[in-house]
């Protein structure tokens, strides 16, 4: 593998419009998180795209030309058409891997591609968070990899069960919260010829997507996400005749 | 529990425009899984619908009014509203059972809950069908209670891999075919408050509903996808207080 | 079926040295936890056995004669003779259910049927305990059933990830600590023909299993655990000649 | 990573005693397979060990510088001490990935790691085998990467369901057999901070480990089994005092 073809889609609409999240993400949270990947070794390129680019950031050359996507988003869900939103299922089921971070559990991809509500318990805490610690209960799995027995983020949004997803194939991370709850926070599924890792902590107004342990998740979810190549693809429709001889 | 209420969901449009189909299931193919629905033990009631019934047989009285719904269809899946298929899905996500038949992997009900295409190889062999074991590989399972190590059937349309479902969270059949395929013919899912039954067998020209042992294995799925009542539901949305207090 | 033959094990020794236990469980642990079962309905008895009984209360004819068996202990895992263990997990493997509770996670039927260390994190927090929410992640399992959102216990033994068990086939309930740990406290896995749900609140100077919703948890997961019956067993061994004609 | 430091272990029994064994694996079976191993990309060394080797082949010395180890055995299972079977099965829970071949599914350290019985069916049909399918079920997953839809072997040992084994955390091929049965034939579990693929095909008188595609699979699942690095390991014990203030 020569590397891979990153795509980081990003809502960035609070951006535009919330001070209070320009002075923690200057340069955008998919900009903060792009600037780390492309530094990481495996790496081949990262573009950056958001909803307000031509084709909202997801014209076929760009899912074409994409081995793994990052995505955040929260204010602007509905914006995203329909159509894209199954170019983006399409394209997972056909081998791209997905990393879905905090808010983006409620976007129409990662909603199309569990088939479940997605809704979950949260609270902001007076805007200020509350302490959140990750806590690896798999520790054999890659994206725990280089990781701590728990990260610890001192002011977090909670996200709380229950958690409306499938069960996940593999659960890397569980959070516990200050204000009494738990959730699990990483996740990861098969879905198709392709691979869904959702990580829950990022809100917009507090720097976590700035902690090296959580850049790092992201990183080994990104790597966890990279697609298979089968020989010869997968076939499906009618298989006539039959391989062996019937008599 | 006071007994289940079964609504069995039949397409209903096969059995009138073939002679075949009804030489084979003359009191349809719905009909023919309600009448030996509801001579079992733990089954309140067992109500018949089809596609062309008043709201495609979907109605809100109808559904609220479901424990666990059958569904068999594949001729018509597209004319079932996306409104409607919603609907099932919503009931699911809020507890109701669902147990899907043969070529209800297509149907948009299930598609919606798994979020993969569903898609597979399949072949009728000259319309004939050829020999399919049905394997269990979870006797624990209580969908395989009372069930021999392999249901044969000597005449079945293939269904092969790779099919383009989620991970099942239980994998309770495979099946063998004799021209040289294998298939996860029986699949557990839990999504939202509700359950997910998946079970291959079942082709419209061929007395496979009439096979005590496929029957049996749709009375344990519909037992299996009994709703469970959480004493005071979940509740998702903004959990504000924390329950501990903070600071 | 006419109703579960449970046996609950009982370590019984703590109870005979400490005041404290004896204090909060002058029936001892077993004795509250078969008072509680023998009650409910589908079971047909409840047998409670110790350490000190013959065979340590684990006899061919006790096993033989077990639909469910529910494991407490602490103090002596090592007491229980390694052919005992064996058979208990023999038993299990053969259609047997198991609950094991609380610090049964090091008992050796249960480590045996992991294939794992099971050991984890634990405080006792000046032997006062501090406290403990149970969450429920999967509201659509049987074992969930009736069961609110979450349990609070306002006192209870810390027991913290990592927790070296498999990935359980499906996970139940999540714990959260007011120290800042988290726990998966509600856990189920199929081994063999038999079922294993381990349950971890619990601790013998608390007065747990008193609580109506641990109870209730206990009880759904007798019922969950409940064996299966195949109509013709399972066969292993050399299978010659082939069901199909070869050659 | 600098590369993975792989051991072949071998039983090595058959091959002295018998001349069919010695025509198809002149070199033995552990012989071929490290002989492919060491040519890998990312494989740094290639160790061959066999059990009449000093402790086994399973020194200290050996364990503690093995990242992955490979199983091949059935002539010989008991002649494992129960000291080097637990001291496998240690190192695995402690990162080792263990890849079990063929009747390896008896082994001792397997069974210990399963906690199942582990047996099957089986059947050598008169010593010259039968046809066999091995049908990738899971395309997303990193072992099936450059592998076709199926790998045909002309001629295999039958081994059959029900296989006692836990349910895989991933299942990625499940096989066809001319004679009418399947098996679960590529299984992945997560075990402690290490990793077990248990891969069936591989009679020790037919040629299959020269198949180019079994070999890779082979490989895949060495890849797989590759230990992570958590940053400061996993603590458990008594955990005091709490992270966080109480009271």
């Amino acid at each position: 593998m020569s590397g891979l073809r990153i795509t980081v889609w990003n809502e960035g609409v609070h951006e535009k419009i919330s001070e209070k999240v320009q002075k923690v993400y200057p340069n955008s949270i998919g900009g903060q998180i792009a600037q780390y990947l492309e530094k990481q070794p495996g790496i081949a390129s990262v573009r950056s795209v958001q909803l307000d680019d031509p084709d909202q950031g997801l014209s076929d050359e760009i899912l074409e030309n994409t081995d793994v996507m990052t995505w955040w988003g929260h204010l602007a869900h509905d914006k995203v058409s329909e159509e894209n939103a199954e170019k983006v299922q399409n394209r997972v089921l056909n081998g791209m891997g997905l990393v879905v971070l905090h808010s983006g559990h409620m976007s129409k991809p990662f909603r199309r591609l569990m088939g479940t509500g997605c809704m979950l318990k949260w609270r902001e805490w007076q805007s200020e968070g509350e302490r959140e610690r990750v806590w690896v209960v798999d520790p054999a799995h890659p994206i725990a990899n280089g990781i701590p027995e728990y990260i610890e983020l001192e002011r977090s949004e909670m996200y709380g069960e229950h958690f409306d997803i499938p069960q996940p194939d593999q659960l890397v991370f569980v959070s516990w919260y200050q204000g009494g709850e738990v959730f699990r926070s990483g996740c990861c599924w098969h879905r198709g010829l392709g691979k869904v890792f959702y990580f829950s902590p990022g809100h917009e107004t507090l720097p976590i997507y700035y902690n090296e342990h959580i850049l790092k998740v992201i990183y080994n979810g990104v790597l966890w996400c990279a697609p298979t190549k089968p020989v010869n693809g997968v076939f499906r429709g009618n298989f006539d005749p039959p391989i062996e001889k019937i008599g």
